[in-house]
């Protein structure tokens, strides 16, 4: 089975539903038949790659919130992470265009490591003082290589824009198609979807469901067919 | 949409199947969107690494064949591989235990290299001279690091036959769940399956049925939750 994750770096709910959706992954009994992937969505795909604002301003400028209302739902937040025993720092985090870290991303999904890099990622952005924009490339360099990603490569990947954008873009495109108009997304075997970081009990119930009802296979031609099995290879007689 | 490929090194069908698959794919519309994964399939799982036969030798002594009826199958693969542009040493091929190259599959797999492998793989054992089997680790550590791996990560899984085994086993566990007697067995989006080495047509008829019955999500809960959209991270209001 697979479990396809739609998110963001820059998507607090998604670093605190991927935490929920690991707790009802680690107790389901099929856990070692699921496959997770992730996708990327960009909510802010718009910005600049240098334009790099603190969170709190962001709210308040793109999304006509008070200042007290960005801090009381920064403040939510934090509370939400902690219960599911994530570090949150309500307070002073910056904000900025996520495109390179997908890209990375999906470098790091052809080397094995792509759980790895997100998990790195965000806890770099949500968790640790440092900014994880304000660095540049050399920020996500380390977290790259800390993933167990080659240094070269990595340098490479980031000098180079169009590297692994249509990925990123297929992926994008592929979340429009599928209903998502936001983020975390899950994909369970491109059949059943949950929208948003719900409870754990939800994608307990959804791996549950999606295990039950993986469907018969539909063989499309029946017929013999050249094929080698435990006795021996054939060739039909027609 | 994902295809799975279920096969053995050792299986002529399988390599001569792949080259018609890739056959349809390359000419399917919608191929940036299929992604291919390779599945582990022994058809001779009882055999000694060390044990090593000529082919003909094999199929005369496991499966009773006379000398003849077994060299006029090799000559008829021979042919059908040639069709498809492969190369085919129709004598002097040796047979032996695969469970090796299986478990360095899933170490290529990790590493995004599963298709270089295999590819080398099926050469080095249908249209090369040098034995697959007769040169024991040197001849595998050789074709991996072609395929692009790490040749001291290549050894240490050699040398540790417990190292991707329990992968090897849950292919082949998979392969009998989904109704597979023999190799190669063909699994889109676990849902249509094609048995055999089909026509490069028949394979394109299974793209186009997946492709068209990809199934529309099924949300699992369809209440608001936590998430992030183009709009603001959002705390649903119950």
């Amino acid at each position: 089975m697979r479990v396809e994750i739609w998110s963001d770096i820059a998507c607090p709910w998604c670093y605190v539903g991927k935490a929920r959706f690991e707790k009802a992954l680690a107790a389901f009994p099929h856990r070692d038949h699921v496959e997770v992937v992730h996708r990327s969505f960009e909510l802010d795909p718009g910005r600049a790659k240098g334009d790099i604002q603190p969170v709190i301003k962001m709210l308040t400028k793109k999304y006509g919130m008070s200042e007290a209302q960005a801090r009381a739902g920064e403040e939510n937040l934090g509370t939400q992470a902690a219960a599911e025993g994530l570090a949150y720092r309500t307070e002073g985090r910056d904000h900025g265009n996520t495109f390179d870290m997908h890209r990375l991303l999906h470098l790091a999904k052809e080397h094995g490591k792509q759980n790895e890099l997100i998990q790195l990622l965000y806890q770099a952005n949500f968790a640790e003082e440092r900014s994880v924009f304000s660095e540049g490339d050399d920020r996500l360099v380390e977290l790259a290589v800390t993933a167990g990603l080659d240094e070269t490569t990595v340098r490479k990947v980031l000098t180079d824009p169009t590297a692994y954008a249509d990925d990123v873009r297929t992926d994008e495109r592929e979340a429009a198609e599928l209903g998502a108009t936001g983020v975390p997304f899950f994909v369970l075997d491109r059949k059943f979807g949950v929208s948003g970081a719900q409870p754990t009990d939800v994608f307990t119930r959804a791996l549950t469901q999606a295990w039950g009802e993986r469907p018969p296979l539909k063989l499309i031609e029946d017929s013999d067919a050249e094929a080698c099995g435990p006795d021996g290879c054939a060739v039909p007689q027609h």
